[in-house]
C-alpha cells in the first residue's frame, strides 16, 4: 500500500511533519506536569515505537479521503486532519505492538530490539503501551473537538480497539489450547481471530476515518465495512502463506509461524485435508523449534498442495471482492476500495 | 470510606447487582463474536479482578450523587446510573492493578494471587488489562449515549486515565533513577507522583462523575477539583505513613515500602531532615530486603521524629481543607467534600 498519486515522497514527508507537530503537542499537554526526565522519556519512546513502520495504515487515511473527495485537491487543513487521523491509527498500532511483543516474548520489531528489551525499559514498556493508547484521545480532542463527527470518531476508535483486543484474546486462548490439542485450530476460529485482531484496525479503520471526515454516517456504510473486513482477512491469509512460502529476501524476515505454534491459515488448511497419519505427523512436529520438524511440516504442506489451494483462494477472494465493490452506488467509494485491493492483490511482500 | 447512611449493606448489595448486569451485557457485546471459551475467560477474569476490593471509589459516586441531590431519594434509574459510573471507576482501578502487578512483579493482591500469577494466565494478563480498559467505553455507550453529558463523561475518563498513567510513568522513572541516586526523591517529585497516580482517579473522578450526572459543568468546579486532589494527596501520605507506622493487624498487610525502594513521603521527609551521616546511612540501607537494614531505616525515621512531622502535616492539611471547603458557595457540594474528608481524617487503615 503506497500513496496513489505520483508524489509519494511528498505525501510521506508531509505526513511525518504532522507527526512532529502531534508529538510536540503531547509533550506540552496541559493535563500533566511533566518533569524534564519524563518528557524526554515519552519523546524517545514515541520516536522509537510510532513512526518506524511502513505507515501504510496511516497514509491510507489521506489517500482514501482524497478519493472520496473525487480528486479535488485538499486544503492544507484537510491534509493535516486526515494525517492526524492516520497517525492515531499508527499510535494504536504502536500500542498493540509494544504490548504484543511483551506477551509473545519477541526479540526484534521493525529491525530493532523490541521496546521492552531496550536497556532500562523492561516492564515499564507496559505503562508506555498504556500511554500510547492514551495519546489517541488527546490527539482527537486537540484537533477534532469542534467537529460534528467528534463523538463518532471517539466511538469508532473505542470500538475498533475493543475488537482488536478481543481478537487478540481468542488468539492467545486458542494458542494455549492448541498447544495441547491442535484440532482447536479450525477455519471458523482462524477467520474470527484474523477478522477481529487485524482486519478492523488495519482495513476498516482508515476508511471509516476518511468517511467520517467526509461527513458520512458510518451506519450507511455496512457494505464498505464488510468488503474491508473481507479484504483484511484475505490480507492476513496472504501473510500466513508468505510466512512459509514467501521469499525471505523479498519479505525482509524469516517466517517462524510453524515454530511458534501459530494458528496459521496453512495449518488449518492442512488439518482439513490431512489423513490420520498426516495429522499424527503434524501433531508431533508442529510448534517445535527443531529445523527437522519444521521441514516435515513444510513437506506436508507441499504434499497437500496448499500452494494451489492458496492460489484458488486468492482468485476467488479477488472475484468476490470486485463484484461486491462494483455493486456499490458511489464511484468514489468504489475507487477507495479498489485502491486498497490493488495494493494487496498478488502481493509478494 | 463507607456509605454515609444507615443502609450500608443494602447499598453494597444494590451496587453488586449492577455489576452482574454490566458484566452480562459485556459478555453479550454485539461488536464481538465470542467463542464459548473466550466468554468464559472474560467472565472469570472480571470476577477475579473487578469486584473484590473495598469498592470505596465506586460506592462514593452514589454517595456523592445523593448528597448533591440534597437528600431527595433517588429513582431506581438514578441509582443504576450512579452505580454504573461507580463500576467504571472500579473497572479502571482493576485495569491499573492488573498491569501494575505485572510491572512490579507482585505476588498477591486483595488476598489472592495476582491475576498474572494464576495458572494459564501469565502474560495474557496484559491483554486482559487492555480488555478491562476497553469495557469502560462499552459501559458508557450502553447506558449514557443519549445523555447531554455523554461526551463529558468520555473525556473525563480519558483525561483521568491519561493523568494516572502519566503519574505511574514518573513513579517508574523516578524509582529507576532513585536506585542509583536517592536524592532524586524530593517533595515536589513525591507530590507530583501521588497527585497524578492516585488522587485524580481515586478522589476527583468519583465526585466529577456525580457532578456530571447532576447536570453540572466541570469547568465551574475547579475548587472542588483542587480540594479533592489535595485530599487525595493527604490520603496517600497517610498510606505511606501507615505502611511503616500502622498496625499490620489493623491494615491487613505488612508494609514493604522500605524494602521496595519506594518514593515514600517518609523517605522524602527523612532526606529533607537528615545530616550527612544519616543520609549516608539511608543510602546504604534503603531498598534492601535484609530486616537489619529495614530496622536501621525505621530507627532513623524515629530519630528524626517523623511521627510528629506527620501529625503536624495531618492537622495542617485538615484545617486547610476544611477552610477551602467552607469557602464553597453550595452546601450540597460542601457536604460531598466533608463526607470524603470525614472518611479519611485520622484513619488507622
Amino acid at each position: 500500500m503506497a500513496a496513489s498519486n505520483g508524489s509519494v515522497t511528498d505525501l510521506r514527508t508531509t505526513f511525518l511533519e504532522v507527526y512532529a507537530v502531534l508529538k510536540s503537542e503531547l509533550l506540552q499537554d496541559p493535563s500533566f506536569e511533566f518533569t524534564d526526565e519524563s518528557r524526554q522519556w515519552v519523546d524517545r519512546m514515541l520516536d522509537y515505537n510510532v513512526p518506524g513502520g511502513k505507515l501504510n495504515r496511516g497514509l491510507s487515511v489521506i489517500d482514501s479521503y482524497k478519493l472520496l473527495n473525487e480528486g479535488k485537491s485538499l486544503t492544507e487543513s484537510e491534509v493535516f486532519l486526515a494525517s492526524a487521523l492516520g497517525w492515531c491509527i499508527e499510535w494504536l498500532q504502536a500500542y498493540f505492538l509494544v504490548l504484543d511483543d511483551i506477551m509473545d516474548g519477541s526479540h526484534t520489531r521493525r529491525g530493532q530490539p523490541c521496546w521492552f528489551r531496550v536497556d532500562k525499559v523492561g516492564m515499564i514498556a507496559v505503562n508506555d503501551g498504556v500511554l500510547l493508547r492514551n495519546h489517541i484521545p488527546r490527539i482527537l480532542k486537540n484537533h477534532f473537538r469542534g467537529k460534528a463527527y467528534y463523538i463518532d470518531l471517539i466511538e469508532l476508535f473505542n470500538e475498533v480497539e475493543f475488537q482488536t483486543a478481543s481478537g487478540q484474546m481468542i488468539d492467545l486462548i486458542t494458542t494455549l489450547q492448541g498447544e495441547k490439542d491442535l484440532s482447536k485450530y479450525t477455519l471458523p476460529v482462524h477467520r474470527r481471530i484474523v477478522q477481529y485482531k487485524t482486519a478492523y484496525y488495519s482495513f476498516y479503520l482508515p476508511v471509516a476515518c476518511a468517511l467520517l471526515m467526509a461527513g458520512e454516517n458510518l451506519d450507511n456504510h455496512t457494505l464498505v465495512k464488510d468488503v474491508l473486513i473481507e479484504m483484511g482477512t484475505y490480507f492476513q491469509v496472504q501473510d500466513d502463506y508468505l510466512d512459509c512460502f514467501g521469499d525471505p529476501e523479498v519479505i525482509g524476515k524469516i517466517g517462524t509461524d510453524i515454530e511458534d505454534f501459530k494458528c496459521s491459515w496453512l495449518v488449518v488448511q492442512a488439518l482439513e485435508r490431512a489423513n490420520e497419519d498426516q495429522k499424527k505427523m503434524l501433531h508431533e512436529n508442529y510448534g517445535k523449534a527443531d529445523p527437522a520438524c519444521v521441514a516435515k511440516v513444510k513437506a506436508l504442506y507441499k504434499d497437500l498442495d496448499l500452494q494451489t489451494v492458496f492460489l484458488e483462494y486468492e482468485s476467488k477472494s479477488y472475484e468476490k471482492l470486485i463484484s461486491s465493490i462494483e455493486a456499490h452506488s458511489s464511484t468514489a467509494v468504489q475507487a477507495v476500495l479498489k485502491s486498497f485491493l490493488g495494493k494487496i492483490y498478488k502481493r509478494q511482500k
